[in-house]
């Protein structure tokens, strides 16, 4: 047997002090959440291969999905590529829910790419949706929710929401601007942050001719405050349907958005996923220059997919794992904290430790967090441990200790060091947790 | 497209009603966890084949296990089919983290069960371990945190705690009555609460000796107070040196046992898994007959296995499916929680929408759940809607409330109405959630 197992690679372990961190963010956005009247819901880790089959492209259909047969059904399973398909997939299944259907979902998703720094195989997403609204009161409340959970997380300045529309893309690039293969000249222009103007110029020059190159080129870089860029699109292409549907609803929306000075207009903001058919946005961190941190928008056509059933829908994303390096980069998260305990027991002597262990009960009977040495070990070593483990209240039980019915109380915070009557600890303790 | 799409055969979707009461039964166990001195722990979903395999026995190995290979790398991967062997595998690679280890653990594993009621091919396991002990206080704070955790959970009472010890099985059954092929006889005795003790008598006797079948008999007829029992033991077989261990070690163990009330000694207790070396135990409901709904014991040879370092350690497991099941079916818990939503705004005629919004906000902002129909609803929908979700308070807005600068509050459980002026909602809302 390997002297030393690790986790697949792609795969992490995570030991306690980044859990405590995890669970800590991810407790915060739940809050977000549910303030916004979202409720959560949980769909397997394992879907069968047809549900995720055809609903997200070729690289993910040939590559990315982790797909896998049972030998003895021979049924094709497949782990969970993404939350939204199954969402999509429970609606069908329970048309008779309430609607809008709000619901939030946290947990991994599977995907077979090629590990890198940032990049894993098993990987949380923390999904909000609306199913059953088309109105703009519905995008604007996912906006605001994106943006009070990412000041939650302790971004309270220092980043920006872009937002766009898919309908102003059909509307100005496909039918003014009439290019005809407009996947392609999307994939170039989602390149602007990485390669810069000049690159996003060469490579539609490649396609397109030079006045409509320069046309785009115009429009991407009209990036700037809602009602200014919008009024600039109505004035110049105000008469196709789709802009000006967009138009109208992205100015509902906008009216209900409650911190608007976050918010751009950014027309080269245009998302991977093509089964956006209304309003999308992403939120960017202006550092670290790591991509977007949450994005999402209005998907009219995927939530009934299953049922045939239109379903208007809208939701968004937070990317938790790039939130987690690019907080611990930033040094607004810390994996300081250890351990969840509170207080540590220490003993002085084995023959106090049935004292110190009735101590240990009366402080976990009224809720605190509480070690105890369980491998009979000297003083030094129990107050050594704990002070790695930046355990904060350390209680001192020796022989005195025992005859008077009390404990010395450490607190390595202020150094303070007092002895307490075992009738006054609970009262004590309250006032230095 | 099919019509209609279900999770795969064994699995499961969580609706909001069931996924809030599993994660407030989930809340409270981590509560438990944190208050002994335990931290979480996270492992992957996959693990490589070579990780699981020879850890679990020829069943799992050749069937249950959820087995698959990557067509790219050839690699075979699994679907973890437990936490005990990723506890042991995560060990292995951190030898340097500090003894004793407490971690829990709360997540699902896979397993090909063919399903059936109460069986599932996902389903939650929730362990709490200590590595690095071997000592009785180890096992005597597992089984105090899983009384804790069974009462947390709110099964105050009725319930039992079977405690036994692999070392008496071994010494009495083993060495004193000379039984060649243990694990039949284990497995037989272990039927007792299903077939009863004529059955049980009556498999042995195809297996063994009249006599040898009666002094087994009386044996597992022996269940009862932990002091009794174990003097009882310590009289018949105290000289076999296995027998004089459990013995020692069991009472020192049960000296810092809580509930001892709650415990029996139990020598029909022998539980299916193999690797356990000492102290096992198992809590029972009275009602309803279900099987354990928690289960544990001193494993000392399986978490340093990756290492080749022996590595002392004891653990539990709570049954978190069974135990919904049971409060479920004893009206203990209920499933009339659907939404974590606080508050309705409900807005008479569209026209006062805006103004229902912002109260929204306000109400948001001060940490409050709060749903606003976004689908331009008529009032008598909207309220529909939030009495189907059994929400406690309503707040209606209308075009009077809008004048006033106020809100009426209407609290649902005792059909009070209020009208409060907007600057006093906060202090309000406070006084009645």
């Amino acid at each position: 047997m390997s002297k030393e197992f690790k986790p697949p690679r792609g795969f992490r372990d995570f030991p306690p002090e980044i859990m405590i961190l995890r669970k800590n963010l991810i407790s915060r956005l739940e809050n977000v959440f549910k303030r916004y009247g979202f409720d959560p819901l949980d769909t397997p880790a394992v879907e069968y291969w047809e549900t995720l089959s055809g609903k997200y492209g070729e690289e993910a259909e040939n590559r990315l999905i982790w797909r896998f047969k049972d030998p003895w059904s021979d049924k094709d399973y497949a782990l969970r590529y993404d939350l939204t398909v199954p969402l999509a997939r429970f609606i069908s299944s329970h048309l008779d829910i309430q609607m809008p259907f709000k619901r939030y979902q946290i947990g991994p998703v599977w995907r077979h790419e090629e590990p890198q720094k940032g990049r894993y195989r098993e990987f949380y997403q923390c999904d909000a949706d609306i199913v059953g609204s088309p109105y703009p009161e519905a995008d604007a409340e996912m906006i605001n929710l994106i943006i009070d959970a990412v000041k939650s997380l302790g971004f309270e300045s220092g980043f920006e929401v872009k937002i766009n529309d898919r309908r102003l893309l059909s509307g100005i690039f496909e039918q003014e601007l009439n290019i005809k293969s407009p996947l392609t000249i999307y994939r170039i222009i989602d390149k602007l942050d990485k390669i810069g103007i000049d690159n996003v110029r060469k490579e539609l020059s490649e396609k397109l001719d030079k006045d409509v190159v320069e046309k785009i080129v115009g429009l991407i870089n009209m990036k700037g405050k809602p009602d200014e860029i919008l009024e600039n699109i109505d004035k110049s292409f105000g008469k196709n349907v789709l802009v000006k549907n967009a138009y109208n609803h992205l100015n509902e929306m906008l009216e209900l958005v409650n911190n608007k000075d976050k918010v751009v207009v950014d027309l080269s903001l245009v998302r991977g996923l093509d089964y956006y058919t209304g309003p999308i946005y992403e939120v960017v961190l202006k550092e670290p220059k790591i991509g977007s941190i949450s994005g999402g928008g209005r998907y009219d056509n995927l939530a009934g997919i299953f049922s045939g059933k239109q379903l208007p829908a809208t939701g968004g994303s937070i990317g938790i794992e790039r939130i987690i390096d690019a907080g611990l980069e930033l040094g607004i998260y810390t994996l300081d904290k250890k351990t969840y305990t509170d207080i540590q027991l220490i003993f002085i002597g084995q023959d106090t430790f049935r004292y110190a262990w009735n101590v240990a009960n009366l402080l976990r009977s009224n809720g605190y967090n509480v070690k105890i040495d369980l491998n009979r070990s000297k003083e030094d070593q129990q107050r050594k441990k704990a002070n790695k483990l930046n355990i904060p209240l350390f209680i001192f039980i020796g022989k005195k200790e025992e005859e008077t019915k009390s404990v010395t109380i450490y607190n390595t915070k202020t150094n303070e060091r007092i002895n307490v009557n075992l009738n006054d600890i609970i009262d004590k303790i309250r006032n230095l947790i």
